[in-house]
């Protein structure tokens, strides 16, 4: 029997995952068929365990090289209230980018400055909100905000700290729609046009802004650790500049995130010790090369924290043969819950979480319901055999799933459930035909 | 003074656009700044009176060559309570692909038997709440669905009428995410292997399901008419047989949708008539030519009917210039309100609502507020200069840009506006942070 395929693919699971005495797949304890059968599919299952190990694994490889870190999470990649208690409880920080996400952190009373407020299009009344509420850094980002921040600021007689985002020219080589560093980006200030001089002398004559220092972010996912050390040489070289020119003083250097995680068996993403080992490395090297003084050094992984923590779980309904062609086995969910696959050309692999360990007798490939022939999930997979009701599961889907859902073909987007120590909890529930309609008006 | 580009879009837009005499664009005798400020933005509008028109084009088209047509509504490229009264008051019918979009239907009184009940992987309890709610047709797409259907019906000692969708194996030339008649394709029985004719004597000696005809569609938008000839030449050629073989009496032909709508100036697409004179001609000649009884024709516009009724108005935010390379223009919606840009690489224009008819001085990039690159709306476009506050509108939206609306960046979903008679009701208000977390559990 050929089990290496089942086996080999765990280590794209959540770090709890294992293979129970039923032959189901396991995640935090609890039996993932079961999980299915209480709540439901199309399901999303966060192991609790995986988020600590991460949120450990980013503290120790970066602090523990680089004492002054700040590990800031990237709520894009997935938030909710019961994550951002959980964020809170181990110490990182937020990163935020509308009066949405701000919203939730503050409703589980997340401390405020530990947040930092990013975003191309800022609206006025988004900047008001973040300075109430005390954000502990605005990531200014063009002109157009940075004037708009240094009148609220001043109207409001506050001092708001601020980093500027830098566009520092660099193609991390990740999909065009998520490759943010380069030049010809709707997001920063342009070191090369001589752009972010500009702002950073207007920054620091603003009497309302207190720029602590420069950020930049090249995309999502990276599976390089070069991009950010040609980054990190641009940015500090920049400091060291405007240090001589304009006195500027570089207190902290946020190198965004982008960390690559596990999708594919055969695609290893470099560790976080590597991407760890290479940004502090060049820090610590170049700033001695150029005379700075060591800034705060922040990161800002989403996926690198969720993704890998995250399974979505779905039930196996009818198939399609063409002979000769293909034979498609169709879940209860699809682009509506994941569009990365057709967004991005992003790909899976999975395991039958009820036969976990069966041979891979077949190649399938896995379609979603949605009414679309773009709504594939995983084209051509080796899987055992599927049948109906077979719970079908996919790892590494914690990150950008759930928050780019829709209710595309008005289903219902999927309940989410925490698990961990044998016991599973319901973060949020299902939606229904009441939510469906809720803002519809008679 | 260069007004030739701001006329030129109005017919992308819905029929009642004008330019007021306050050089705004008007919709349905209202003013789409006054709705802006009214309602906020991201906001769509939908114009009743082009809605209106184009149920009658279509009624009109085919059914003034082709008095047995029924038209049906596509709910996937856009559906609410409201939208479905309004369809209902048409006389249209509806294609619906969930529970979801039969909860719409039913919440509105709609008329069971006018109900076409579409998906590649229909679940069995939305196929019992179909037979028990008395829908008019499930259109059966695999072998799996038929089998549990015809359990179903036996079971509930119930008659379905059904058609069977069929997969001809045509090339429609439209996006491979939408493309969805080829052979290779989650949707439908491929006739080239056999299997269409296996399923229909299957469907035929289910004792519970009364087979009355044949569908298939072949994706959308298709901007020719020749795919659904050949299509249909197919299709009715297999009747054809199997009239000889099974005694197969075919009673109805469901040609499908995918009909285009204008989104660009110089793109135009065929008229309806176009669509309506070809494929009734087809459907006649070939009826005579292989001696079938002309069967009742269906057709199931979506796009069509609603994709130029809808306009997407934004407010202006900040703006980005890469000198010498492009200057990025900001709006307060994007991918999440819009994904087709990046999903499918659809293109749009736009109008200046508040100066709909200023000369168009300089090529901008219109981006979205969303943090990625890949969120841009508009890729360069002349538009006239634009500053914070300038509202930009944004045609051909009334299809799958609000039903594909996510909640990324934990933004809130756009409100919807029905305009007509120069009165403007709210029928879906925008979301707020208690609708972003209704779901979530403590």
């Amino acid at each position: 029997m050929n089990r290496k395929h089942a086996f080999a693919r765990l280590p794209l699971f959540p770090l709890t995952a294992e293979i129970n005495g039923k032959h189901h797949l396991t995640i935090g304890g609890c039996d993932t068929v079961e999980l299915a059968a209480s709540f439901g599919t199309p399901l999303y299952v966060f192991d609790e365990s995986t988020l600590h190990s991460k949120c450990l694994e980013y503290r120790r490889e970066f602090g523990g090289r680089y004492p002054d870190t700040a590990i800031v999470y990237a709520c894009k990649a997935f938030i909710s209230p019961a994550l951002a208690v959980l964020l809170q409880h181990e110490g990182l920080g937020l990163d935020v980018v509308s009066a949405g996400e701000i919203g939730i952190a503050r409703s589980v009373g997340f401390p405020s400055e530990k947040v930092y407020f990013h975003g191309n299009n800022k609206a006025r009344q988004e900047l008001e909100l973040a300075l109430d509420w005390g954000i502990g850094r605005v990531v200014v980002d063009n002109f157009h905000e940075l004037s708009l921040l240094a009148r609220l600021a001043d109207e409001t007689k506050r001092t708001q700290d601020v980093l500027l985002r830098l566009s520092p020219g660099v193609d991390a080589h990740t999909h065009k729609y998520v490759a943010t560093g380069v030049l010809d980006s709707k997001f920063g200030f342009p070191v090369s046009t001589g752009q972010a001089e500009e702002a950073l002398a207007m920054a620091m004559a603003a009497p309302g802004l207190n720029v602590l220092g420069l950020h930049f972010h090249l995309g999502s996912p990276i599976f390089e650790t070069e991009p950010y050390l040609t980054a990190i040489e641009i940015v500090l070289g920049f400091a060291a500049q405007m240090r001589d020119r304009l006195h500027f003083d570089l207190r902290e250097l946020n190198v965004g995130g982008g960390f690559a995680i596990q999708y594919l068996t055969d695609s290893p993403p470099p560790p976080v010790e590597a991407y760890a080992e290479a940004i502090v490395s060049k820090v610590v090297e170049h700033c001695a090369r150029l005379g700075l003084t060591s800034p705060r050094l922040v990161i800002e992984p989403g996926r690198g924290i969720v993704g890998r923590a995250g399974v979505a779980l779905y039930t196996v309904g009818g198939t399609k043969e063409v002979p000769g062609i293909r034979k498609y086995v169709f879940v209860d969910g699809g682009m509506g819950d994941n569009i990365r696959p057709p967004l991005y050309g992003a790909v899976y692999e999975a395991v039958v979480a009820n036969k976990a360990d069966e041979a891979e007798t077949e190649q399938v490939t896995i379609a979603g319901k949605f009414c679309e022939s773009g709504d594939v999930l995983i084209k051509d997979i080796r899987l055992p055999n599927l049948q109906q009701g077979d719970i079908l599961a996919v790892p590494a889907c914690g990150a950008y799933c759930v928050p780019m859902s829709s209710n595309y073909n008005a289903f219902f987007r999927p309940a989410i459930a925490f698990v961990g120590d044998a016991k599973a909890r319901l973060v949020r529930r299902r939606e229904t035909h009441e939510d469906l309609i809720r803002c519809d008006l008679a």
